[in-house]
């Protein structure tokens, strides 16, 4: 899912640009680099807004003449135009358009070609992100003809049902970032007001409509193993396995989005800072159930890679996936379960009932829900989620420069910390006195966090925060067996405010004991898909005088 | 061995002020917190230098007056001042200094009351970094009299050989950051000029003289498990156990010191870029040892940690020592070694010969040279430098309130990269129009870079270097095996001059593959200690235009 703020501009104008400026200059060396799957656009974009005006106005030009006297094209017609050589053809309500040029440009990628030939429709209602004004004003510049009436009957014909109307019913709290998959985070500050966050609050993040799945008929087929299949029933997991529990935090890659976002538009969900939580989770350990399958010394040889594979499916039948090193997945101390509880009880239907992966100290997108096969293989999961999404890149990386081959898909996460409490905009009295800052703190790779500093002052000064791993009052102080150090810190501090101060700039940062800190701004992290967003978290709030002189 | 620059005005003065304070507001609450080993007394010198001049007058007067007329003092008293509670007297080249109220400042912490009631000499002979100016004025602060001629004559008697005399000869390329214990690093642009770096420009690390060890006679005791003590000779480690070849960078948990330095004051050696280097490591695998010596399922139960002890040792007889984790030591893919070679030769004298352990991804400190024994424990190391140096603490923490209990011991180091060249100041030729920069990037844990980012123009905008994993011209690109990145990653980049730059802020930063990067700035890191010094690294480079106009 994409949103296409940002990119709307290029994508608006460039296509125009593109043919005009082929017209305006056709004997330059320009020529071929537009005609490059749009690589060159971005600077063609640039010298435009620096005072070309007269490919502009040709470009607005040539919008106006492309809407008017187009031709009716018929739905056999359109059809044909299935690949980049023949052209990529499709309709919308009524509508014909040649996409082909814009293909390369698809943020969600090579996706777009299951629609070559038909209609956008029931890719859109599965997508929901292209429901947005400027995605179809995008789509109007691409307008080559009319469908001819007979064919738009057909199609309104062929009733599309929703295939989100299954889906559960959420807590009012929740704020959505995406209704259709459904995305939600809660309030920060529900975060740190318990150790073990409650399955209602636990953010969200499915990929793909929930699917309905019946637990007597469910199967889990493992695959890739010496012994051939084992499918396994969820009584057999229950049963013929060891019940492991385990408390990990889950954090979306994308977790803090939104203060990226604010550097330069990236493609995503704008996440705030709640798109984690702390949760504690029973099942088998996929290390036993791969024993049983058939793993040994002869499969270490030659395995590299575990994939899952969801039961949540996309119109073509492609399953969400995801893969994770061997290593990981049958390590003693990996703690990789195969879920079947979340905090206790059954896991809840957004969570991945009756059966998820949970893989402690890796990005939440590898915890595959509603899982339905494990592969051992030399490869890792060729999904779209593994090859094309959740990588990182350079700042200076751009859609026109992005190789998604060239980074590893993120597994391990970094340092992360935020304050959930107080909110940005908070006015504190200045008769309280003293401020309580609150917040959370993690590391990725089962990496203990030792240590949160907080500063009151924009980071000029610094203090250190009191940890807590669990609810209570005392906090047992049991540390977790090194590297393997799975959950969340919740964390606070209660100091005098200080008393000059109209306005506290209070920032926290976080240390594991690797001894990794965040990194003190975003513009550095900067990337063009807003994943990996932990740079020392910022929160602003007044000190108001007005409540003591009353 | 410390460095004492930025505290010597508030050890020079810090005890004149107490007494004299006292004198002046004996009936504040002030008295108390000036005998706690000196808590409040940054608070106090702030006070001074804010503008109460009168306190400080008197300090000086005290201090020309306890220079004067001070009585003759017997070897036989001072050597009853052995405690704090008795008071702790020293001598040195004939002075009695009273050093009780030091005692709690000292920064080598409670090794100074080894020196209690004796001689100052023969330890400073060994911990030459006392060998300073305003180290002896500080002494001369605490002055009470005059050793006796008759016991001064004994003393000069007992003739004190250096420790260091038969410490080896090193290049005359490396810059030396202390003699005794020998401390050196190589000028950086030879780091990157070998991706294996040759062992006599490897960085040296000594924390006492280098030990004399006749390989015919050495003998390695491995004690803690059920079986008893395993004595080993240098043959039994070469023929009893699989040699095992390990290219693992070491670096010095003081690496770049010199930058944090510019913050504000540090304490510890003022290391360059330098201090680091990768090598080819030859030996039987610590796990190997173990499992011979009675390693098993049992040990898994109780073992918490391996401790090393060298047999480099001061005048007491205490030896340099440090622990890992027992998981990383029993781990087949942890690749501890007990290495009997580097870089394919017998070890150097100043790399530990004949054995030395070997802890990829880990701190230089806990690589422990010359080793004589190995301890499966519950515990930790005891040593100091397990307990109370080498550990990370918040900027906000000083000597006043450090706690060394709070802190882990460093243990896996986070990540790090440096410029090798440009170094700078360079001045580059316009007419060169191209500029090529270098360096290093390495992290701990086995972690592996996967990128290095390169801004020419003080981090606005990155590129991205090539890495490099040999130093052929067609790197490999055989990737390690997954949390076995040992090996740092050199890298270079080679990009246009900036038409209309004078001046080049250079800047690098690295990510490894749990995607931590570094930190921007120093400040927010800054730790008393100066270590985990891995804020970007800056070099500013000038651009001459003279040359193409001549």
């Amino acid at each position: 899912m994409w949103k296409l703020h940002f990119n709307f501009l290029r994508y608006q104008v460039a296509p125009v640009v593109a043919s005009c400026a082929v017209r305006l200059s056709s004997s330059s060396s320009n020529e071929q680099r537009f005609h490059q799957h749009g690589f060159s656009w971005t600077r063609a974009l640039a010298g435009i807004l620096a005072g070309t005006g007269v490919v502009l106005a040709c470009g607005l030009h040539q919008t106006v003449q492309m809407r008017s006297s187009l031709p009716v094209i018929s739905q056999a017609e359109v059809a044909k135009h299935r690949s980049l050589k023949d052209g990529v053809w499709v309709t919308y309500k009524g509508g014909v358009y040649n996409i082909t040029e814009f293909v390369a440009m698809h943020p969600g990628g090579d996706k777009i070609m299951l629609a070559a030939g038909g209609s956008l429709e029931p890719f859109w209602t599965l997508y929901a992100v292209h429901n947005q004004d400027h995605v179809l004003e995008m789509l109007s510049l691409y307008k080559i003809g009319e469908l001819s009436a007979e064919d738009l009957k057909k199609q309104r014909d062929v009733k599309s049902s929703d295939p989100y109307s299954s889906d559960p019913e959420r807590h009012p709290v929740l704020r959505p970032n995406s209704l259709k998959p459904f995305t939600a985070e809660p309030p920060p500050e529900i975060l740190s007001d318990s150790y073990i966050t409650p399955s209602v609050f636990f953010f969200k993040r499915n990929h793909l409509p929930v699917p309905q799945v019946d637990p007597a008929s469910y199967r889990l087929h493992v695959e890739g193993l010496p012994g051939g299949v084992l499918t396994l029933s969820l009584e057999d997991l229950k049963t013929r396995f060891p019940k492991h529990t385990v408390t990990a935090t889950l954090q979306c890659a994308g977790n803090r989005r939104s203060e990226m976002n604010k550097v330069r538009q990236v493609k995503g969900l704008n996440w705030g800072i709640a798109a984690i939580g702390n949760a504690t989770w029973s099942g088998a350990k996929l290390r036993d159930v791969l024993l049983a399958a058939g793993y040994g010394p002869d499969v270490t040889q030659w395995a590299r890679h575990v994939q899952f594979e969801g039961l949540d499916k996309d119109i073509t039948g492609t399953a969400y996936g995801a893969s994770i090193p061997i290593g990981k997945a049958v390590s003693e101390d990996g703690d990789v379960l195969l879920a079947y509880e979340m905090n206790g009880e059954d896991l809840p239907a957004d969570h991945g009932f009756p059966v998820r992966v949970v893989v402690p100290g890796i990005v939440g997108a590898r915890n595959v829900k509603w899982l339905g096969k494990i592969t051992v293989s030399t490869e890792e999961s060729s999904s779209h989620w593994q090859q094309n999404d959740y990588k990182g890149f350079s700042p200076g990386t751009d859609w026109d420069t992005v190789d998604y081959k060239s980074a590893p898909a993120i597994q391990e996460l970094p340092v992360q910390s935020a304050i959930t409490t107080p909110a940005e905009g908070t006015v504190i009295d200045r008769s309280a006195e003293m401020l309580t800052v609150k917040g959370y703190a993690w590391s990725g790779g089962g990496r203990e966090v030792i240590r949160v500093d907080v500063s009151l002052d924009g980071g000029k000064t610094w203090q250190v925060a009191q940890l807590k791993s669990s609810d209570k009052e005392e906090d047992p102080q049991t540390p977790p067996p090194l590297g393997r150090a799975w959950a969340w810190k919740l964390w606070e501090i209660t100091v005098p405010l200080p008393p000059e101060a109209q306005e506290l700039e209070i920032i926290c940062k976080a240390v594991d004991n690797s001894y990794n800190m965040q990194p003190d701004t975003f513009a550095p992290i900067w990337n063009l898909r807003g994943v990996l967003s932990n740079a020392w978290h910022r929160v602003k709030v007044k000190i108001s005088e007005d409540n003591g002189e009353e």
